[in-house]
């Protein structure tokens, strides 16, 4: 068996890549929500002085890395790979500002999970000793994303009361080699699970179970007790979606009832602010653990924390065509040092 | 400076990973063409047997994979990680085909450059002890592709001479800590390079940029000389872009005239196949790499090659809001043992 590997999804880390620090920008209505005091900068215009949102959100990751990078007390030049992607085709956010800040660029694409996909390689390209500095960052925008995957806003269509509302948010970790900041001990990585959801308005229920699925194979894979950890912390299942985690975890055998909670249900609050099921995006697990789970973590309020950034892997032709919706969820086990 | 970097961008192995087996699949207009004897398996409908050409695709990727891990005399359960994308919105292709498999899955986007991104982030997760055994895998449709990003085939629009051909093709590789084949030595990892061209239909110009300072930093870094390869063979640049990066390149110092090819120009006969500038797309240099390089470097009539898959980051979206064309490269160098 590979070196690092234990069990089957699960690696352990021999020199546990530190996460320095995080930064996060959200928008308006993110800057209303219960959250709003953790994030690093609300912006007042959720178009933040570009001509679309697209480029609002290229803007938005790119200067939510410059922030990190700059909180780390590092240059630009000192990051050796930029691991990112986001929701729009062909990842216009992150490519984009991955030219404008030149730094070695991977793209990734897991939806919605990509904030934990980032992380878990990049804490592999750490470890590893492929660098001693690197970004992971994802962003999602609400406008730029509804009239991507659903309806123009100006069709002012009404929503589901099972949809979710993208988060528009970025969130952005320098990881390294050495330095101050809780560490990342092991990753899972998940697999692509669909058992048949087709509703693109219940986008929770779809991806509960690949979050579950790569929650069971954490524990079964490090052994460890689900009170191991102060909060685990799915992506963006929102309500439906985490109520189905809930039990499905539990019907393994695997109670994760009093320490469990969603980035989605954390973010915005539901009945004051319309926003249904919860949040979801790539930015609402980015900009909750960035903005606020790293500073808890950083003022040991919490020690030790489970992230399982959960994306659905539709697509608008994925839909047409009357394809059900792949979830995926990856699993980073973060822990502060001596904890 | 991190343990395995030589130079700013370029990652030096110890336990160099080796490519156990490939296999690639095209279409029935690349069975046509010059290579057509090397690939695995050459369709006669680019349909395969599916509704629509997006299911077509991500049946064809995920086939090669099944194609190549049985040549490695391997079991599907033994490939600890996909690391695969394609040029669909979100991925389908490779989501999809995930699905299936039910490996564990990092979803990539790098637009054509995506083969040697999975090949580079898979051979790092190799040699750092976190797999024994992976596969990289890309895919492109043409028909998939020109419905997506340009125009709908029953337009029947004239193709610019500039234009390049998006090559129906997979390609996918076992990459495994040991076993016979060739190794992967060095990674150079790509920087995100755009000098403003903004014509969809002249991605070689586009790319060719960030072509030339992958290939610069990868000698620059290794301190090799360009005649250490028998091949230098970038992925989709076409006519017009092999012509600029040779000069890019020719500029900074570094002669690779003699030992260049371009697998845009190894898969079609332009002339003959009336594909303009030449092949482009992720099943461009997949299959060309899979389906021909790896046979002559399993016959020793290659040693050494320096493959750089080149991609073109841009998005209907961004073409629409008048942005140019930022493009990537990532360098893979692949040397026969002993050699």
């Amino acid at each position: 068996m590979a070196l690092k590997k234990i069990g089957t999804q699960t690696v352990k880390f021999d020199r546990p890549p530190v996460i320095t620090a995080t930064s996060s920008t959200v928008g308006p209505k993110e800057g209303e929500g219960p959250l709003s005091q953790h994030f690093d900068v609300v912006l007042k215009d959720d178009l933040y002085g570009e001509k679309s949102w697209e480029l609002a959100e290229s803007k938005m990751l790119r200067e939510t890395v410059r922030s990190a990078v700059e909180k780390a007390n590092k240059n630009i030049s000192d990051m050796e790979y930029m691991l990112s992607g986001d929701l729009l085709n062909q990842l216009m956010s992150a490519s984009f500002a991955a030219r404008d800040l030149g730094i070695p660029f991977f793209g990734l694409y897991g939806a919605c999970s990509t904030m934990t996909e980032s992380l878990s390689l990049g804490s592999m390209l750490i470890d590893g000793g492929y660098a001693d500095n690197l970004i992971a960052v994802t962003s999602s925008h609400f406008s730029a994303a509804e009239r991507q995957f659903r309806f123009p806003l100006e069709h002012g269509n009404q929503r589901k009361l099972t949809a979710q509302w993208t988060v528009t948010g970025a969130g952005a970790a320098v990881v390294s080699s050495s330095g101050d900041g809780p560490e990342i001990n092991y990753v899972t990585t998940g697999k692509v699970i669909d058992l048949g959801i087709k509703d693109a308005n219940n986008m929770g229920a779809a991806m509960a179970p690949a979050a579950a699925d790569t929650i069971v194979k954490h524990f079964e894979d490090t052994g460890l007790p689900t009170n191991y950890y102060d909060l685990i912390v799915t992506g963006d299942l929102g309500q439906i979606g985490k109520e189905i985690t809930e039990e499905l975890v539990l019907d393994k055998g695997y109670d994760i009832l009093k320490n469990y909670n969603d980035c989605g249900l954390l973010i915005f609050d539901n009945l004051a602010q319309d926003t249904h099921a919860g949040g979801s995006g790539c930015g609402c697990s980015a900009s909750v653990f960035c903005g606020y789970i790293y500073k808890e973590m950083m003022n040991n309020n919490l020690n030790k924390v489970l992230l399982i950034s959960t994306g659905a892997l539709l697509s608008v032709t994925s839909t047409q065509q009357g394809q059900s919706i792949p979830g995926i969820a990856h699993a980073v086990s973060i822990v502060n040092k001596g904890s």
